[in-house]
């Protein structure tokens, strides 16, 4: 039981698109991710995911819209609902999803990420 | 499917003690929360918290020690584990938790909010 410190977390890696863990419960896990450039076109079957923008911006990318998420904001990806995150410059993003979420949802790829590091 | 402002969910209400729900997933919610003053001692049986804070500072106040908790920076009460938030001044606390939730957990008293308002 020790409190964990975002900024911390985020100097403790520097690759793009590997989520860390950094906090688990209920079944649901918390990562860290830093995004630059874009990612890949997927959707998660079974899991809603949070993205909340800890440092920078990044435009969530839908198939109707797309909507922008700065610094203290959060966007809740249903599941089923096809999404591409896309960020002009890195962003530090904090992840809230269940354990068994994939990076990539239903597309398998150079950017999927199974196993995950905890930090 | 709109993102979610954390600075400006925390203009919308003003007392203490009081969670809103500001996002749903996985059968977790997401709540805002402001507290001043103390909290009271309780535990949850089946659930575990996270508590994130927004702006400010608190100690979590545990059996066998207290924690500081600033901004930027989390800590996950597992279930079970008593505990006790206390905020010399107010604080803004972000709360990942499943929706059954009660936020005095075990005990039942003048803070126990059973029905919380979606803001």
């Amino acid at each position: 039981m020790e409190k964990v410190n975002l900024a911390e977390k985020f100097t403790l890696f520097n690759d793009y698109c590997n989520p860390r863990i950094i906090g688990e419960l209920n079944g649901q896990h918390v990562k860290a991710v830093k995004l630059k450039g874009e990612f890949v076109w997927h959707s998660h079957e079974h899991e809603d995911e949070l993205f909340l923008v800890v440092k920078g911006t990044f435009n969530m990318e839908l198939r109707d819209k797309t909507v922008t998420i700065n610094e203290g904001e959060f966007f809740i990806v249903p599941r089923t609902v096809e999404h591409k995150p896309v960020a002009g410059e890195e962003v530090h993003i904090l992840l809230f999803e269940p354990a068994t979420t994939v990076n990539t949802g239903d597309v398998e790829n150079e950017m999927t990420r199974k196993q995950l590091e905890k930090i």
